[in-house]
């Protein structure tokens, strides 16, 4: 179909007379001489080699930084290092100028911008080489996690975005509406007239597909979504965003041991795809990242090389450990004692910090460690409780760097057990009629997990601001463009 | 992993005499001795065989419709009809009960339930043979839209779903917000103040990734899409959700006339996936198909059998036929002359309806067809405008029983045209900047378009109501779930 060929093609072929046509934007010009051609379709530019004096210096001098151009020729060999072919040009045409000047005023200027300085221009970004890596491996990740699923027999489910249930109990919801702001319809009683509003109801952005999943595993047997996901907290951290991606599998009849397999087989899955099919990005994403660390304090580098770390995931057998005995191994710890930890392990039950999980994960364990049993108090209410009825069936798993980086669970399939749980924590039943009649009409043993999908994607690229992993990031104060 | 055995491999699998076990639900107890056991893997039940004096009475009773169980055995060749082989039972658990009366009150009762009722019933209608073929030709249809696009060196981009923009221009939309509604704060001259809201914005959920893709694909070259949008429009009809997925490709470089070849060979390859991958669910969903046409009056019937009008997708080149023509030949047509359309074409400008694409697909062209070049007034801000000045470089394509599946265009990618358009159009620069920008700093021909996931998953299982091929439809008054 295409009449050009993408530089990704180009740079692997071998030299030729044939000519053929690239299209794509100027990186640099060097000597009047070389320009470096990407189309994004890689990380590498094409080396387009022109003869001066073959064409009209009008029309070099628009080959500057962030035009697009398109240039035929024939492939040679290279005689310049880092390129095995290059393209000696005989055509170039201008498709699109960018304007030297205006061009200084953006981040597509060759010199380096901060992180910061790239996000108040995420239209543009994408175009340095930092940002084709990032989101080339985005892309390449969500591929892998689609594949697998497929492979393993999953079905893929669209949960509903807009969600009248505000049951999830997942975090801060962000109202839906069509009701006018300005002069909204109320009840004699001075309450809000939901009636009036869309959907005759009160209703929010969801922050996670799970409960309807879950009717979903109960009739299709394994399930998985890949979705957005909203959380209205006003953090604004480095580790959160209001509007993110979730994975959140599902499976009829499996209990926490399956899905403890379920979810080291499929990250072991998806990031062994990116090994292998990313070299490139990840090669120079771990350059980048040794470049930043070498700026920053000892403590805040990462623990280890970007591909090291990759393949301390792949070999390592996820360390299953209950959350009893992390408590023993943390109180007795040295950074414990000495009080080095921010937050004090004292007793059991205590919620655990990103610093507990990394210390587990990179000092104590030396690998990925999947935590269980957890106290039910500082668990969701849907989690299956065990006998001893202190602990549920719920895991998370720790990955060195990040901590948390997968949170799961058996589900409560018995409906007496469910029901007095909702009504506890003063749940309206109403709200979750469905939920519950899943437990009804034959229940089973099921379990699943979430995962978000721009964690795993920092924990891949090595980058360390969320805001730098989806393309347009919302965070408080900040929905621009 | 599994330590049970899915359907799907069972029934496939050749008699032996190895034990093994299968895990699903009861869709039918016959003669106290077959099981019809489903667990989704498949449309496919497999017969449980079991001989009712090895087995305590009391446990028989609860094999009921809905019931959940484990059944154990070695596979026998079946000597009953509609299946190879059969499971002969030496042990069998209940895992879930399904109480007769209370399944009486739901779909799960076996008999023919209406699809409004099934509808009501959201959370557990996958657990018919309709929705699981459906559900299950839904997921495949989605991973071969990946899969395309994968093949092809797109990469997938996650474009906001909450959008400070509202020029998207695609239909009204609904708003995000945290703040309280029962006391929204004010400005002093009455309008809402909006810095007190979360995004210290406006904002609104998104109706098209379009403007955000775009700006990709100027710098990744080829992008897609894939994700929920939303419109909230009062139309309460067969063919419209508040909330629904949408394919958005984006390519640089592509004109119009790549854009349609793109469209075509896209939609014939996720078709074709279907026919080769999904022979069984869309055996079913054609036999419902024709069960159902018989109670409609003839106007209302399919125009065709599910898998021919697959077939015919796949066997015909799409016609293209300019705008011009199309009007020409709609204005000399019998409908229009004896006034059969609903929608009288009298005139060069007119927005065509479902009537007039289905006529030139089904009775004129009796193939797909690809409307190009459309009056600039009936269309978006950011197509082509073509020299005439009076067309735009857009196009549709046009299926058989739904009229319109894509819709797209070559995008305006001259700055002072675009920033004209924006003007004339009173949209506020200030919302596009970003969008403008790209025009500015190496522009390029750029093409794309949208399908309605939905649509086709109408298209490719027959089925006549939107709201039947997503998982929990999202409708004016309805949010349930």
């Amino acid at each position: 179909m295409q009449q050009h060929k993408k530089v990704l093609e180009v740079i692997q072929s071998d030299p030729s007379l044939i000519e053929l046509t690239v299209k794509g934007w100027v990186r640099s010009f060097r000597s009047n001489r070389f320009i470096a051609l990407n189309d994004g379709s890689t990380i590498h530019n094409l080396q387009c080699v022109v003869d001066f004096e073959n064409f009209d210096e009008a029309l070099l001098k628009r080959v500057t930084v962030g035009a697009a151009i398109a240039v035929t020729g024939h492939l040679v060999e290279s005689q310049g290092q880092g390129q095995n072919v290059e393209i000696q040009v005989s055509k170039l045409e201008i498709l699109g100028d960018a304007d030297t000047e205006e061009v200084k005023l953006t981040i597509l200027s060759p010199k380096r911008h901060s992180l910061e300085k790239l996000r108040e221009q995420a239209h543009l970004r994408v175009r340095t080489n930092t940002f084709g890596a990032i989101m080339r491996v985005r892309s390449k990740l969500s591929f892998a996690v689609h594949e697998y699923f497929h492979k393993n027999g999953f079905y893929n489910v669209h949960t509903p975005i807009i969600t009248g249930s505000d049951a999830e109990g997942a975090g801060e919801m962000f109202r839906v509406t069509t009701m006018d702001l300005k002069n909204v319809p109320k009840n004699d009683d001075g309450s809000i007239n939901f009636k009036e509003d869309f959907f005759g109801k009160e209703t929010n952005l969801t922050v996670s597909g799970q409960l309807e999943a879950e009717t979903y595993a109960m009739g299709l047997g394994q399930v998985y979504t890949f979705g957005p996901t909203f959380r209205a907290e006003n953090s604004n951290t480095s580790r959160h965003l209001a509007e993110f991606w979730m994975i959140e599998p599902e499976v009829a009849f499996n209990d926490l041991a399956a899905n403890m397999d379920l979810a080291e087989d499929f990250i072991k899955y998806v990031i062994n795809y990116l090994v292998e099919n990313c070299q490139d990005d990840l090669a120079f994403l771990e350059q980048r990242q040794q470049q930043e660390d070498k700026s920053k304090p000892e403590a805040e580098r990462s623990p280890m090389p970007l591909m090291e770390k990759l393949q301390f995931i792949l070999e390592n057998n996820f360390k299953r450990v209950s959350y009893t005995e992390a408590i023993d191994i943390l109180k007795d710890s040295k950074p414990n004692k000495k009080k080095k930890f921010k937050y004090l392990i004292e007793e059991w039950g205590a919620d655990l910090q990103s610093e507990h999980e990394r210390f587990l994960v990179e000092k104590h364990f030396k690998c990925p460690v999947i935590l269980f049993d957890y106290p039910a108090k500082i668990k969701a209410f849907y989690m299956r409780l065990n006998d001893d009825k202190k602990t549920v069936r719920a895991m998370d798993i720790l990955f060195p760097g990040i901590g948390e980086i997968v949170g799961g669970s058996q589900r409560e399939e018995r409906y007496d057990v469910l029901k007095q749980k909702i009504d506890e924590l003063g749940i309206d039943e109403k709200e979750l009629w469905w939920y519950l009649e899943t437990r009804k009409f034959g229940t089973a043993v099921h379990s699943g997990f979430g995962l978000g999908f721009e964690r795993l994607v920092l924990f891949v690229t090595g980058m360390t601001n969320i805001r730098d992993v989806i393309p347009f990031p919302r965070t408080p104060l900040n929905a621009e463009f």
